[in-house]
């Protein structure tokens, strides 16, 4: 339950959506957190459940795991700057690396439709291959079932990632506290615009490519340089802002940011303008924040940068005791506005 | 790729099934097994993955830990004996136990299609909560993604687990060698009609009920008891008949068993003579072989019949040093034939 970060939070759900689960459930919304609450937490509730990160630290004898899962079923398959089989694993890797852990070893479930290409099949699963390779992970294990033409859609993918993670490692939202500052990795919005150009046969100058990209190397540098980090998050479905809701929630601390401190490419930003989307919502595979001490935050910026997935990592707003649980923006004509969840996702399938 | 142990077994494939994917290359016979070997195993390749078997057995520092997923596409997704959601844990379970695991830790991720009932939903997820106390093990970490109407079928499920594996436990196919007996821990055939009869409308006197069930319990006593066990293997997709060819397969042995000695339900039987299916390639999901040495034979068939999940285990065969790799079955006429693996799968969308 990687998603239900945000159970407790106050979220007065707009009823009557009845017995029937709506493409919102799956949106990272509101919507999906009631969901999750009400039928998977109410079942399986247990107190490594109840940490609500992005993976499962399981004790283990003598050794910390982290245990992560997700299924793909982004669409289109494939998408400028990558495909489902990348995602899959840079998905992954990444939510063991947010945990602060070294990801190890992955499992790979694959769900295909009957009448799928079996070219495309192996174009997938070779550019996991690419994936894990530069992940540093191997696939272990895995699964593959058929199901009847018209009852899937091509390939959906499971992940699931193990990792350990380092001795005195403690990497988690519960930690985030006043005066952290909140560090953004680089640009926002670019997979999410590259999945809908690619879906809808849009075309934009510049067209944006997905930051797909696998982010345990810049943790680890950031983990072993001995920066004191509360809490790392990336930022796929429901983007930066649903992220900071979701850490804010947790932590009951308040969060401001700076908007004109966020970096968004001129092509996201007019695709987004053109199409009524909002970046902070919009859905990255390569991008995340951390929240650090303020005393380490400028040597935090500087291990950022050296690494070329996070270069233009910039330092984006801060936590205050004020307007817990919420995240307010300052906008550029020095008003402030919430950044509230949304109730489903702007974008369905872009993960 | 728990299910490629067979990749390197002489499998001539009837060819020309071109680059479409077909309902067969889930089945868990021969077209399953190339297409994993060329796409899969042929991208993936590390040593663990080659030691194929039912989980990943990762070395964490100074534990081992078995790893192990699985998606569950059954249609329909509620049958007698059980419903997708119990299946998904206890199969995940079992595939732990097999490996000689304690299973610890579950995760759980869902891709439901728009418009899915949510309290079909509920129920599904409340059966799951049910089958994992009853296996004593904890579901840690999930996740959930909606697919566009038509794009799904209600509801699939993937689990993924880890698991320990006690000190000086090496069970592993590879371990199988002539003399050992095979034990045969019930009757076949009941998970595979089940469904069906529920899919297909079909009623039986007697109806049988999916066999579906967690076996750690009596795996662990085996363990514990100090039993000499090469080999655990569940019977799931493609039945006896497969998992004994792809023991047979991996271990590079000939495996002789008598037909009249396995245990088929005579309402199983009925139901597979009138559907022209055979029992042997029928799949469980409660049912399993075990290879023990022939001196601990008898001392391990008391412990599995102890133990209300297998209390009409039987021993059914031998491992030889002749006819390798095949399966042969003595017939009640005393003749012999050969339990060849099918090209796809009787039934699919059974598990």
């Amino acid at each position: 339950m990687e998603d239900d970060r945000q159970f407790q939070m106050q979220c007065p759900i707009s009823a009557a959506t009845g017995d029937t689960v709506l493409l919102a459930h799956g949106g990272g919304g509101r919507l999906m957190h009631q969901l999750i609450k009400d039928v998977f937490l109410a079942e399986f509730d247990n107190p490594m459940l109840r940490q609500m990160h992005d993976g499962a630290i399981c004790s283990i004898p003598s050794s910390r795991l982290a245990f992560t899962t997700d299924s793909y079923v982004v669409h289109p398959l494939f998408f400028p700057g990558g495909d489902i089989g990348s995602l899959a694993i840079n998905g992954t890797v990444n939510d063991l690396a947010m945990c602060g852990a070294r990801p190890l070893y992955l499992s790979a479930a694959f769900i295909v439709e009957e009448g799928f290409s079996i070219s495309a099949l192996r174009r997938i699963v070779s550019s996991m291959a690419v994936a894990a390779r530069a992940a540093h992970v191997q696939v272990v294990t895995g699964d593959t079932k058929v199901v009847d033409r018209g009852k899937g859609d091509g390939v959906f993918i499971n992940t699931t990632g193990v990792g350990v993670i380092p001795e005195g490692v403690c990497i988690h939202p519960k930690r985030v506290r006043p005066g952290d500052h909140v560090l953004l990795s680089g640009d926002i919005g670019a997979h999410g615009i590259a999945v809908l150009s690619a879906r809808e046969g849009l075309s934009f100058d510049g067209a944006p490519e997905s930051d797909s990209a696998p982010l345990h190397a810049v943790v680890e540098d950031l983990v072993t340089q001995g920066m004191e980090i509360s809490c790392l998050r990336d930022l796929t479905r429901g983007g930066l802002a649903t992220a900071l809701n979701e850490i804010a929630g947790t932590a009951d601390v308040g969060i401001v940011i700076e908007e004109k401190h966020i970096p968004v490419d001129e092509t996201v930003r007019g695709a987004c303008e053109l199409l009524g989307l909002d970046p902070l919502y919009v859905a990255n595979e390569g991008r995340f924040v951390a929240f650090v001490r303020p005393e380490h935050s400028d040597a935090a910026l500087a291990i950022l940068r050296r690494h070329p997935v996070s270069e233009h990592a910039v330092m984006v707003g801060e936590v205050s005791e004020e307007d817990a649980p919420l995240v307010v923006a300052r906008t550029v004509f020095k008003t402030r506005r919430i950044v509230d969840l949304l109730s489903g996702e702007q974008l369905p399938r872009i993960c």
